[in-house]
């Protein structure tokens, strides 16, 4: 805590893109005076900072901030953080931010609905001048496999839903979601995917996790099925999900994530014909309603109440 | 009426795709064994034929079908009947069929959000290998406008409301439908236009609405709006919107429909990188809820009652 100044109760250091620092700078100056906002690499004393909001933490933060109390993401993942390298008396909060959930809900309605009615196939036919009806099913006979139950897994199932998909979910750990049947753990992993004509990644990134998708547990999806990734890239086996399309065993992918960000310009996901890319853009990160969650969990923070979103750091999410 | 068989009391000639037609004349056999199911060309007396279930009626049905009473459009358009040619005693029937208003709904739904989230702009950048975040704002500052307020315009208007979109709508006379701003008539058209970020055309096609889409009305179009019409080819003039496409007054133009179908090879909507061509497949006659449709209109008729989609012939919708 300051010592300086007895109006000033903590310090915040943020590192991240300029435009949305002074938002938030402003947003906290007005709601929460007492607070003092750092903008990295500004800091002149790093013995003084109590919180961090960042996605990329400073190098060897651990050393030099040692009073650091809290590391706010400023996205929906942890895993950036590397959270066995987080010193254990460190919170870490995600970004529970309802601007990400309305546009991850968004994305993954608009690409299941892309899949659905056979988008990807149309815009290849466009580029050969190809007039072709493809034959088409009701979205009540399509069955959609959401895996990840959490907040933004949970909405874009209601989202779905909606759009009168069946939906089914997954998770690793048991979970109850109304109006939906739900999968968990190993042993009932490939009964989940059998039953997934499409099937959403919405996982979080844990040793558990990645390269869950693979060549086998891809096998388990039925013929002609189809995936969107927009949980982390290394949930899926790169190579085993091109194979699976080039045999024909799946149909389109759509991804949004991947092992290395940017994707290379050589990568093959690029002019593969069953796939999209997307640089990263599911769900942003919304000034506005992000600001809104930062400032509410700091305010608990000060009023010694949960914070919501804190990481499980054993679970790792 | 059928004279010959006292069992027969109505003669229905049903013109189209085979499949469809043995699923409809089983469905009438078992429903309504009174009628007798004719399936073109095969028609002993042409004179016993009460009913005429088609897309495109046979050439010159007005004379070789003396005492056709109804034209059923297995489409929910009429325009392709020629309806001025329809003699003063045919009743004419649209098909209300749950199914195309469901696909309609599903395509305008995934067509507006694919402008929303500049899906064809991350496409065109896969060709390039490039990897590109553009910016976005909530769907709750996107505002859609609705050309058209029938029983699709009205299903698609809640469709979009439920993805959280601003929407309104336009009709030729005046509409009032619950939570939306409704305009109507030419005079309230530019008022409209200029609050459409996103334009879906649902209109029918009538002389009052063939080329209501040309350069003057897109002009009241804000800058950057996008086009999304699956209504009829016709009411767009095609050159116009190539030029505001050009002109980059408009982003993007997502069409299912064209004034000459198929599309020809070697026409330019094809290739232009903003523009989705789509080959008239936004709703397709669903041969089961359909075949109801149809069942459910001629039990009203055998009953005297009003049949569900009569069109009145001097609107021409």
């Amino acid at each position: 805590m300051a010592k300086g100044n007895p109006e000033v109760t903590l310090n915040i250091l943020y590192r991240g893109p300029v435009e949305r620092g002074h938002n938030w700078q402003d947003l906290f100056a007005h709601h929460l005076p007492q607070v003092k906002w750092h903008t990295w690499p500004n800091v002149k004393d790093k013995a003084e900072i109590d919180m961090l909001v960042c996605w990329i933490p400073p190098r060897e933060y651990q050393q030099d901030y040692p009073n650091l109390k809290v590391i706010f993401s400023v996205g929906a993942g942890v895993d950036q953080l590397n959270i066995p390298s987080v010193p254990q008396h460190v919170q870490v909060v995600r970004m529970l931010d309802p601007g990400i959930q309305q546009g991850m809900t968004e994305f993954v309605q608009m690409s299941v609905l892309n899949i659905h009615r056979d988008t990807l196939a149309y815009v290849n036919m466009n580029q050969q001048s190809q007039w072709q009806q493809l034959p088409g099913v009701s979205t009540a006979k399509r069955r959609v496999g959401i895996m990840g139950l959490g907040n933004l897994g949970q909405a874009a199932a209601v989202g779905l839903q909606n759009l009168g998909f069946q939906v089914h979910g997954w998770s690793r750990n048991p979970k109850s979601v109304a109006n939906m049947s739900c999968f968990h753990g190993n042993a009932q992993l490939q009964t989940f995917l059998q039953r997934s004509d499409i099937l959403v990644c919405l996982l979080p990134l844990t040793d558990e996790t990645r390269s869950i998708l693979n060549q086998q547990t891809l096998s388990y999806l039925p013929q002609g099925a189809s995936i969107i990734n927009v949980g982390r890239g290394e949930h899926i086996v790169e190579q085993d999900l091109i194979d699976a399309l080039n045999e024909q065993h799946l149909r389109y992918a759509i991804l949004d994530v991947f092992a290395k960000e940017p994707l290379d310009t050589q990568h093959p996901f690029w002019q593969h014909p069953q796939i999209w890319v997307t640089p990263h853009v599911a769900a942003i990160t919304q000034n506005d309603s992000a600001g809104q969650a930062l400032l509410a969990n700091v305010q608990r923070y000060l009023n010694n109440e949960a914070m919501a979103g804190l990481v499980n750091l054993s679970a790792g999410y």
